[in-house]
């Protein structure tokens, strides 16, 4: 079986684009993938993209074949994945398995969203489409209640305070002060966090992601195909699991299984454990989701991850810096972020970050659908 | 690279389901499918499912992990594929590659729509979401309204009449007639036809295919896997491939260039034309789209698709036998129309269809999403 590299990578601002389409969003991000690998179109021989509701936000399905079509690229298969906001990184584990079928050797693996400038729905109603739609939208609850239902569960189990809590988005704020692709550049304090507007008992508005327009692009190469390319990132592990869609169907609200199984196959894939990760992309939508992953992802043993924020060891310098674009506190376009996440580690083992984890050789990304009912982690290596 | 069968195959008849969901339909699919093959849940490593517009239709995004929960299978991997009315069989080709890449050796394709009891929206203007948004749905065009267009320029350029054009859906209800699974078992004739109401001209009511929910899966196999199981149904070859999405960008109105490539990719990897095809299920959404199906597969050549219809050789007992269940216009769930397709091939092989071809040996499936800017064929064989 070959091995598989990301060879280029593009992202668009992350921001609100009010005179930018999806389309548009998308072509840039491809386009921006290209030449960073040196490429033109016509060498791509097939497209996957992550979207999660184009067809509610802008009422456009078939986005794959509107992506192909608008960037030129007709008639490569297109092929359009979706687990809500874990779109990205199924898309681009999809292209790791065509390349590895023996199908293509140059795939682009991409993913968008368009949040704003929308009608006829709002961003809040069409996101809770990622949870369960008879069991928990239809009696009113929104992504943020969920994962402050998951907030109070962990802080009254293993005594997390609310200040410690509002340590992860500081930190991501000050690790993308200097990021041009973020949504905002503004360091935010713990007080700041406190004193930001409740949004649902104990998440405040600084704990949340915002709605945000981007698109990003990979290409990734077969082995014999990228080592005709400088820098190849290589894929060393792949893991996706899945988990129920309802929150209530759970064993425990404060770990999510489907991260964890995904991150256990990855480790197996790769050949390593966590202990031996540089740098990782976690799913901070919240600030709760953060601190999960550092549990899920082996970081930290259960009900230790508040040790890894007050001793500042996933700050840059610490032991195993996470988020160091600033996360999705910075820019969360739903479909994108997998991607975008996946671009970030792609750059920082190949030393071009803008805040660069020193001598970083291995990194991890990790992708979570909804509440957590989809889950993907990929571990790459820069040999 | 492995080979991969079809092993085990269950569908929900297709019909106005007023009394059950679109979990319970993807359920009842994968049961009967594992019934099929003699297996139990806990053989599945991984589901893939097609689906066009849950998130439209019933306020549904993350269906893949709503599938795998509902159905208990937790916590393999879920995948859900969109390619308008091409996602089952786009769901079929990635479950296919996700085999050959060696990951799993069972794996589920399945496909699943709910179409009516929908709210807020209507099935008419939710479908458009396969069309160009920005330049087809907002002036106002529908599906219909689209192959109306491709049906004036063919019956203009090769002179197909009206009346003859009505031999293809009086051959598929004929097909149907016993049929099951079928939303309608009715004959009817050219004048039926010529009588029913004008859509969108000069397509007319009986020329479309219905509003349908439904489901169907199958289950697949890697080589070493299939080789325990009865009658497995071997994938020959797969195409795929995309073409502009709105109609005006295309040179010609008279075909579709992606079900062209698709097609031509497909008979290569099996290594056998058109005229070794013993049966074969095309995506009749509307008259026209078989017509130009004819053409674009090489049953016919270029303007001479009316000479298989006059002559009754797509009809059972004719050359090459075409929607031997009575195709889509017996029933469209527009993301499991492409796995319910690939059924009835299933059937035809293993000698079990209701309206069985004599010694069918190979056979084909041709899915099209939207009016044409995705098409996957795909060819069966018994050996």
């Amino acid at each position: 079986m070959t091995r598989v590299a990301v060879i280029g990578a593009g992202c668009t601002k992350l921001d609100e684009h009010w005179d930018k389409s999806l389309r548009d969003l998308s072509t840039e991000a491809g386009v921006l993938a290209l030449k960073d690998a040196g490429l033109e179109g016509k060498d791509i021989q097939a497209l996957y993209i992550g979207n999660m509701s184009a067809g509610r936000f802008i009422g456009q399905e078939h986005l794959a074949a509107l992506t192909v079509d608008h960037a030129g690229l007709t008639p490569i298969p297109a092929t359009r994945c979706e687990a809500a906001c874990a779109s990205g990184a199924l898309a681009f584990r999809k292209a790791c398995m065509a390349i590895k079928s023996g199908e293509y050797d140059i795939v682009v693996a991409a993913g968008a969203e368009k949040m704003t400038d929308i009608k006829g729905t709002s961003a809040i109603s069409t996101l809770m489409g990622a949870g369960d739609q008879e069991w928990e939208s239809a009696v009113g609850l929104t992504f943020v209640g969920l994962y402050a239902l998951m907030t109070n569960a962990y802080m009254r189990e293993f005594g997390l305070t609310r200040e410690e809590l509002a340590l992860v988005p500081v930190k991501n704020h000050k690790h993308g002060l200097n990021n041009p692709y973020a949504q905002f550049n503004k360091e935010i304090t713990v007080q700041d966090v406190l004193n930001s507007p409740l949004i649902a008992d104990p998440l405040r508005l600084l704990d949340c992601s915002p709605i945000t327009d981007g698109a990003a692009a990979v290409i990734l190469a077969s082995e014999r195909a990228a080592r005709k390319f400088d820098n190849p990132v290589w894929v060393l592990g792949s893991g996706q699991a899945s988990d129920t869609l309802a929150l209530h169907s759970r064993a425990s609200l404060t770990e999510m299984l489907a991260a964890r199984v995904a991150s256990r196959k990855a480790y197996e894939q790769a050949g390593l454990g966590p202990d031996k990760i540089d740098v990782a992309e976690v799913h901070d939508c919240f600030s709760i989701a953060e601190v999960l992953a550092y549990e899920d992802l082996g970081f930290a043993n259960k009900g230790e991850a508040r040790k890894l924020l007050i001793n500042n060891e996933t700050a840059i310098g610490g032991r195993i810096p996470v988020n160091t674009d600033g996360g999705l506190k910075l820019g969360h376009p739903v479909g994108a972020t997998g991607i975008k996440q996946i671009i970030e580690i792609v750059k920082q083992l190949r030393g071009r970050a803008v805040t660069q984890v020193k001598d970083a050789k291995t990194g991890l990304t990790h992708n979570v659908g909804g509440s957590g009912a989809t889950a993907l982690v990929h571990i790459f290596g820069s040999e």
